[in-house]
């Protein structure tokens, strides 16, 4: 079974180790968001990227579910000690590594995809991560800065992790994305799956920004088979992350029902809530997606590769009916 | 008084320790070589003048002589993990991000000269420290592989670091010397010094690359003032480092004495030797220039100290002849 799954960073990342241990067998092929990639120190550092290649290939800092294991940051304290910021942003020793081969190879010429497998011919994920696009795309925040009450447009990585998303998003632009192209291999990939999976990650910031390339919403909307999504709001509050603060800037309400709605039933063909929104399953169903309720909070793996097993299985039910 | 010193890595570094602790209130410009400057990982690494810099500021490894105290190297394990390399030159964690500040700036536009003075706002080593040039110069050297017998041009680095001169060095070349053009600051230091030393560095790849750039050999000779070094070679071998297989290359034997003339009395003004060398006295001073036979290891700061001294007395010495 050939599997696409459109990864932001942390979520997307835990339930594909759900995926693959749910199935083992399964050819599962990840887009992976670029959006929050930032150029820091004169590297070029890809965040989700990294997240779902660390996670998967075993160096991730699993408490903090981002940045690698056995980490050190002494680097970064001489860079403060210098006074080169931004010291906000926390690269690692071991982090700094995948940034500077990185940099080196799109120096050198390479496309970010060409770079990305072969950072992954070291990590070994077990999938096949292609980044949505080689194009630079670079996602920013309308924000009210509310000491000075000055407008400002901001990084996404510093809305999201300087200022914690403690100011309200007023606009989330993807920036570059209309020009970008698909990455060689995403649309070939969406052609010839089976079923293309939307873990529950950032449906803004994330999966919004993937879908913001033009030719990925439209390339999954013909593929002609199941799409399948999981909600990353449990209870009307994101499971992780701040997915409420981007969402309320594209005007979507932090419900499970409206996250489905937002991706519509022109793209999505089954949504899984929580069990504590069951109500939102005949909503989401009146508007022509088939929805279930099952147990959504991805505790350990085995209850992420429950949840895969579940979004397979809606799957199947969509295709058979 | 005005000082100015050519220095190359770790003996000019503890020299000029020596050198401020004997004269605390010289104004002490340090003209360093840049020829074993190394682009490495995309970045800028220039050993000489950080040798100097966390020397005088307190941050070297003392042991070692060179890279930074309390040091680890997880990014260069990384590195190695991802199969890039080399290997063999020892870049830790906290020295890369002197590297990266430096290249950053670079990129930024700024010249060397600029970004090593911003560099030491930072570790306020005492002392003024310029490199040779702000264009490119980089040792090179030509040697013979003994397995396969290949004639090969390589990086300085590479000759010191992974190879430990272990084979002989048949040419040694400053490439790009020619072209390059002091840094701002160089002449003009050289002009108005009161007092003009050379370290016991090394006399080819360190002092020698440096007056070989077009400017600074005539700057000195015709400056005026006192001219005076101190033998890197004691009982006719290096103290440290191998400067015996540089000086064989540019046919000059490893004595003290050879080493001198090989500068020569239109440069140099005064020579110390070790006292294990006092029979190399007549034979420098027949040469026309003055000598003393003084003790020369730097086995700790005083002793660094006691030669700084010493250097400063031949130089008045030669200022009264």
């Amino acid at each position: 079974m050939r599997i696409v799954v459109l990864a932001g960073g942390i979520g997307g990342a835990r339930f594909l180790r759900g995926l693959q241990r749910a199935s083992p067998d399964a050819d599962i092929t990840v887009i992976g968001n670029t959006g929050d990639d930032i150029h820091l120190f004169g590297l070029k550092v890809c965040p989700d990227l990294d997240t779902v290649m660390y996670t998967l290939g075993g160096g991730i800092n699993e408490e903090q579910g981002w940045g690698r294991t056995d980490e050190t940051f002494h680097l970064k304290e001489e860079l403060a000690a210098y006074g080169v910021g931004p010291e906000w942003f926390g690269l690692g020793d071991r982090d700094f590594a995948t940034h500077i081969v990185r940099t080196q190879m799109l120096s050198a010429g390479f496309p970010l995809s060409a770079v990305t497998e072969a950072l992954c011919d070291r990590w070994k994920p077990g999938v096949r991560l292609i980044p949505m696009s080689d194009d630079r795309v670079e996602t920013h925040v309308a924000v009210t800065l509310p000491d000075s009450g000055e407008r400002k447009v901001i990084h996404f990585q510093e809305y999201w992790v300087r200022l914690r998303a403690s100011v309200a998003a007023e606009a989330v632009v993807p920036v570059g994305a209309d020009q970008a192209k698909p990455a060689p291999g995403v649309l070939e990939a969406i052609a010839e799956a089976d079923v293309i999976l939307f873990p529950p990650s950032n449906p803004v910031v994330s999966i919004g920004t993937i879908l913001a390339v033009p030719g990925i919403r439209e390339a999954i909307a013909d593929a002609g088979v199941p799409v399948v999504g999981l909600s990353p709001i449990v209870g009307d509050a994101p499971v992780r992350g701040m997915a409420d603060k981007v969402l309320a800037a594209v005007g979507v309400e932090s419900t499970a029902a409206a996250v489905a709605e937002h991706y519509g039933s022109g793209l999505l063909d089954g949504w899984l809530v929580d069990t504590v929104d069951a109500s939102a399953v005949e909503r989401v169903e009146s508007a022509g997606i088939r929805c279930r309720a099952v147990p959504l909070l991805m505790s350990d793996l085995d209850a992420s590769a429950r949840m895969a097993r579940e979004a397979l299985t809606l799957a199947e039910e969509v295709r058979g009916a």
